[in-house]
């Protein structure tokens, strides 16, 4: 085995991987053609638009971050699984909205074609708005959890990840930033505001992944606030690792146009403490998703590989 | 007091008007511009936004129904008001997204200018995300009802209501049917196609409406059959009255613009069975709606007023 091999075979990625052919297949499943038995029909095209916008792509690097931190707390994998599904199906609604003419106008994907340009701008809403509904109806199946104090409290929490206060809400100050709403161009935003955007707009759902975690398994409140902690440092290592592959990234690895983001006049933490401050903030952040999971022990070695991988991805 | 002071103090229309008052001050509660303590923060344009879709106007049928379904099995009102608020956001949000551009393309709702209108595109499509998700927040809260399995159980109904195999794929369908994909033009549906169709796109909020009133109360098979029996006829009254409407109505009146229907070539029930067909349906739909009622006796005469202003409206 040569080195590119064993660096292939890392637990950590062949976890990673177990968890996009779960999710991929669990995701096929839940979006099947046929309509459960309580629906009158599930139109052909919206449901090709949404599994073409969930299908066949991603890292699913959220599902990764549910499953691996209910795995921490001995939460069978089939439950994690499904919040991971539902999470994803947030995360895709929004890429599809993002792409989207009167949004961020992106041709392309995950090197595929954005689902408007794919089907047409209405089949894309539609979709989108279907995604963002049917991670609620997965979230409340028993299959995700026997007990509905716990389904409850995922959807309460995904809610709120996703909303004004969260992503949607987070999208809005991106978009103002860039100037969308004022004759006076691109905003610079200071470190402080950038830093509430992104937990916002990126964050707000990485976060959750880990607390899902510690609610699927009623964790107690000191091994919540570790997973939190975590999937704070997570979430803002994520954005910055974003940002920099925008700035320096392939748009072939990448999948999608790089370089908008400057032409944009996009707020980011490489605008707001230079490429080399942004640099140095991503090891911090690495050492400290790596402190919140030390009372974890060497269980969380994956979950701290995982915040690694975020920090030095290439694509 | 003459002949048309009567009318409005009329048990039914006083019922009305006191649930719009209430779900109107409880949104504009639920909606604060201050965010909420777990949320970073509420953006302004983004809040300003699903605040003018949702707030000051609208007939509040929808919460009608909620509440005085609930109110029929003794359900505490504030839990009702709280089920009736999150399903009129996702009332909200479907008439902020249809009207886009790339969908219906409306310049007016209500008599006032369409979101994106009033504001722009991005915000309109950011609004109504943010309306959605919120309704899950709204039904995932104590206040909704104390019991988890109660609050779960109205999260899956309002999600499979709204979603693919519900409003959302209505609303495919009903885009399909305008002949949107296809170079062959508007089909001409008929009926049993054009009832899938309606049953999805608008009978699906309606009948969650009623059936929510039987998930708060924790009711037993035979009452919820009743209800749900009660929201699907009115659910398919709606939408003829809605149909006629918009073929005989005045846009002053309407608060849109009427005769855009048979312009884009929808698939109504006016279109498969003709103008008297149509109204001789309705006019079975309310005797079903008061027929299904009849076990509740006399505490049921508001619901059933409620059928017979359905069939009625002129606005």
């Amino acid at each position: 085995m040569n080195s590119e091999n064993a660096k292939k075979e890392s637990p950590f990625l062949k976890r990673l991987e177990a968890v996009a052919a779960d999710t991929e297949a669990l995701l096929g499943r839940l979006l099947a053609a046929k309509p459960e038995k309580d629906e009158l029909s599930r139109p052909g095209r919206l449901i090709d638009a949404m599994r073409y916008s969930s299908l066949g792509g991603g890292k699913r690097f959220r599902p990764f971050l549910v499953i691996e931190s209910a795995r921490l707390l001995k939460v069978p994998r089939q439950r994690a699984l499904m919040a991971g599904a539902a999470l994803e199906c947030v995360h895709c609604y929004s890429l599809v909205h993002d792409d989207l003419p009167a949004m961020d106008n992106d041709a392309l994907r995950r090197g595929q074609p954005t689902v408007h340009k794919k089907f047409d701008e209405a089949t894309a809403i539609l979709a989108g708005d279907g995604l963002l509904t049917f991670a609620f109806d997965i979230l409340s199946r028993p299959r995700t959890h026997p007990d509905a104090a716990v389904r409850i409290e995922l959807v309460h929490a995904l809610a709120r990840a996703a909303g004004v206060g969260g992503m949607a809400g987070g999208q809005m100050l991106d978009l103002a930033a860039e100037g969308r709403f004022t004759q006076s161009g691109p905003q610079r935003l200071g470190e402080s505001k950038v830093a509430v955007l992104q937990a916002m707009k990126t964050g707000a759902l990485l976060r959750f992944a880990c607390q899902a975690g510690g609610i699927l398994a009623g964790a107690g409140a000191a091994q919540r606030k570790a997973l939190d902690r975590y999937g704070a440092a997570v979430g803002q290592a994520f954005q910055i690792a974003d940002d920099l592959l925008d700035l320096e990234g392939d748009t072939a690895l990448v999948g999608k146009q790089t370089g908008k983001d400057a032409a944009a006049g996009k707020a980011t933490m490489v605008g707001a403490l230079g490429e080399a401050g942004a640099k140095m903030r991503l090891t911090q952040l690495v050492a400290e998703a790596e402190s919140a999971l030390a009372p974890f022990g060497r269980a969380a070695a994956i979950l701290i590989e995982g915040a690694r991988f975020v920090a030095e991805r290439h694509a």
